[in-house]
């Protein structure tokens, strides 16, 4: 049960993000620019790194949304996913990725983490100043919204066609977008 | 030295604002809807719980600058604010904004630690859903803060009185004003 009386029927984020509009504009402005804007990362690859992210922090209901938008960007390979989740060095993504991919696990532990012969492994595999930025405030945002979704207690649905369906929706529309029709039903 | 090219002469997350003013946009936003929006809990309470948090998490740059955005708003009381980020419990501060310490450092050690006793002890203490709500949010975008500033190796300047003089640009104009004040410097 949530800490606090939201909504019922709005899983995870999305009943905090009902409950306090004011914070949810922002919230959602964030991530649509960080996961969704013009990048030479691809959607696919920046929602892995939220997935990544959210899985080592154990949030049940972001890894699980974001890994189905990242698979929904990818093809459908749900198994990708799983992979980049649990062992990525050994995942079918690019040696850049495995790269940023560090560099984000390491920012979610904590900052200080990071290290200079992390960031030059990213930069010797192609990595630019702006992919490394957007790794680093990706996953200092997605520790920002797993201890959102889990310090109120919030819901997650168990069926994983939940996910797939919402994920199809945020990738059609967006966040922010997704966010209010969410809200109105 | 930063982990990526930043204008030099810009502190802490100041460097990575003006590299990245799209994202800029809302984390800036986010900061003056919950530290600074219409409240029942004072802006020098919300800044509290954020420097408490960023102490917690060992971030010199925002402990130094919200402490002395928290101690402008006090009266200047610079004593409170260092007692709060080392023994809150014996500050002279009330008893709800102790409960409220409490979840904001739970959920910074993450959001599954907050437990209803310690959301029912702050409740009891007078807390309403809205300062709950706000107080992990606070809390987690301070993690998010946090790991943003020295996950790419910001620069804190030393001088105290840096921090003084900022906190007063920010108490009177607001972040996202004092941001691009700043960046025009």
């Amino acid at each position: 049960m949530p800490h606090i009386d939201l909504l019922p029927g709005l899983p995870g984020i999305r009943g905090p993000m009902a409950f306090r509009p004011e914070t949810a504009k922002p919230l959602n402005e964030l991530v649509d620019v960080l996961l969704r804007g013009p990048h030479t990362l691809s959607p696919g690859e920046r929602e892995l790194i939220a997935t990544f992210v959210s899985a080592q922090n154990d949030c049940r209901y972001c890894q699980t949304i974001h890994g189905a938008i990242a698979a929904h960007h990818l093809n459908g390979d749900e198994d990708l996913v799983r992979r980049v989740k649990h062992d990525f060095q050994h995942a079918a993504i690019s040696d850049k990725l495995k790269a940023l991919l560090v560099i984000a696990g390491k920012t979610a532990t904590g900052g200080k983490q990071v290290t200079p012969a992390d960031v030059d492994r990213a930069r010797q595999l192609g990595a630019t100043d702006l992919e490394i930025h957007d790794t680093v405030l990706i996953a200092a945002a997605f520790c920002m919204f797993n201890r959102y979704v889990d310090g109120l207690a919030t819901w997650a649905p168990d069926d994983p066609d939940f996910y797939r369906q919402r994920a199809a929706l945020v990738a059609e529309h967006g966040y922010a977008q997704a966010t209010l029709q969410g809200a109105a039903r």
